[in-house]
């Protein structure tokens, strides 16, 4: 039995994934913004390396409050945009859960607190990393170029582990039958800790030095920065996950900096989700992916030179490219 | 009596430096290279903030080998052209001194190795801080912009401070007369890490970042960076002075950050020597400004975290720019 599904944020992530939910057979709601009407009468159109497809009818809204209660409330704002996070959610049907599919660290604690500000009761949050490459390209067209997989796990306020849930096997269904990759993690804290040794390097750099994964891999000295910055980041995590579970700490191996390394170069020439978002002059995710490591580095009380620098850079960088623009976000 | 002048690299500073000293009444020879015949034939423009001036006729060459034998070889080439320098250098009469103009650690010490490979006999090697905006800006044409300041002192293979000497004094007498504000030394290698602490953080970040002093002075993020960057640069350089005057160690006073961001801010908005480079497509002068006192910080087992960031960076930046464009240069 499929869950119903509401997508808030209708764009590269989450209109890539509602698509392919709705055609494997379960029930969405697309909430749109600036292409609702193109959603309303002409549907989402996908290219996608594991085939294009077209909805030529979708269910689309462009007032949350028009959505009927669903299962599952999936998140697929930037993370700039959570301000707006409880203004644009549905109501859920008794179990439900919101799924954060957002990137970077402290999103689900982020949700959870929006929701403490405004509602009594707190639903399940559920956190889906999405290893994907997709672009919104036009409205209600988006391109998904590589990969795909989500890695789904459930959120508490301890940052503990904790097993999968029967509702988390409905969604990984659901997904399985939509032929989206998913597997299921008992820690979604240090998973998102392992992407973000990833996304600092390749996510900061790519818009400093205005450069694809490809071009950063063939420069020795950009690669001795990247790998600089994974250790932090690793460095962080390790401490963190020892603080959080002293019984049992919790840790990435050092060996993930060698897998990524070679994983990249392995890529085809990627430009990242936060180049991209530079290059449209969208405000950029810093916060969820440098920005929270960083906190969590000081309150640790453990350096991390490199990943400062970048977050000054971006950050100056982020401003200038923001205020040469005017902004329609959702 | 005024000394004689070989001006070997007739660019931004050579040419403002040479052409104010030949007004000044000394007897000055050009080495120039790609406005060769526009110089012989009409001479050096300069637009300067100090009044400008032309003169008609000039000392003009293109082989050094034609330059009679002089006082002073100004040497004002870029240190990324160090490689053609002892092809370049004129005969010097006796007790003539090489004076080198150039930025960065260690300029000296290299003009000294290069000619010990090449010459039996190594001349009195002097260098020359220049506190100076200028810009060629066509043929013959140097724009300066501000500042002019120059700071003499001598240099040793011991890296020791020394007195002034009458050669110097004589310098600076020919300086004084052509209306360049000057001043003498007795520490250069403590006065060439005091320069660092501001080329480092302006002239890396202002590649970075695209920008000038006034939007880096303007941003807190920045901000701080360049002070991160200041005080591993003087970390550095007092960790030197220790060690190589243990019996009265030198230093730079921390004080000198909090002057040198007081006095970047009442500059004019400003495009660094570096950024000036960049934007021309010409090789930036990476490691006399920043590998080498990395190089030393490594030595003295001191990290520099975010000078090493700030250097990978600009490596992979310059390497683009430069394969960008073929080059002509000295």
């Amino acid at each position: 039995m499929a869950l119903t599904y509401a997508i808030i944020g209708t764009g590269a992530i989450g209109g890539y994934y509602g698509a392919r939910l709705q055609q494997g057979g379960c029930d969405v709601h697309f909430l749109l913004h600036s292409d609702y009407e193109v959603g309303r009468d002409r549907g989402i159109t996908i290219e996608s390396i594991d085939g294009d497809f077209a909805l030529t009818e979708i269910n689309a809204y462009n007032n949350p409050k028009d959505i009927p209660p669903v299962d599952i409330a999936v998140v697929a704002l930037k993370t700039t945009n959570n301000a707006l996070l409880t203004k644009l959610l549905p109501p859920l049907k008794p179990n439900g859960a919101i799924l954060s599919l957002q990137n970077g660290l402290g999103v689900e604690a982020d949700i959870v607190q929006r929701l403490k500000e405004t509602t009594d009761s707190v639903s399940t949050v559920l956190g889906g990393l999405c290893f994907i490459c997709s672009n919104k390209v036009g409205d209600g067209h988006i391109r998904h170029m590589a990969y795909g997989d989500v890695l789904l796990g459930a959120h508490n306020d301890q940052n503990q582990p904790s097993p999968p849930t029967p509702l988390m096997e409905s969604i990984a269904d659901d997904f399985t039958r939509a032929r989206l990759p998913i597997d299921l993690t008992t820690d979604l804290p240090m998973a998102r800790w392992k992407k973000l040794v990833w996304n600092v390097p390749y996510n900061g750099l790519s818009v400093v030095l205005d450069a694809t994964t490809e071009e950063m891999m063939n420069d020795d000295g950009v690669r001795s920065l990247i790998t600089t910055l994974m250790q932090e980041v690793i460095t962080v995590a390790n401490t963190w996950g020892q603080k959080v579970s002293p019984n049992s700490p919790r840790s990435l191996p050092v060996e993930t900096i060698a897998q990524m390394l070679s994983h990249t170069e392995q890529m085809v020439p990627y430009r990242t989700s936060m180049k991209i978002d530079y290059d449209e002059k969208r405000p950029l995710e810093i916060e969820a992916i440098l920005g929270n490591p960083i906190n969590t580095a000081q309150n640790l009380k453990i350096p991390v030179p490199t990943m400062t620098t970048l977050h000054q850079q971006l950050m100056f960088l982020n401003s200038r490219n923001s205020s040469s623009t005017a902004h329609h976000q959702l």
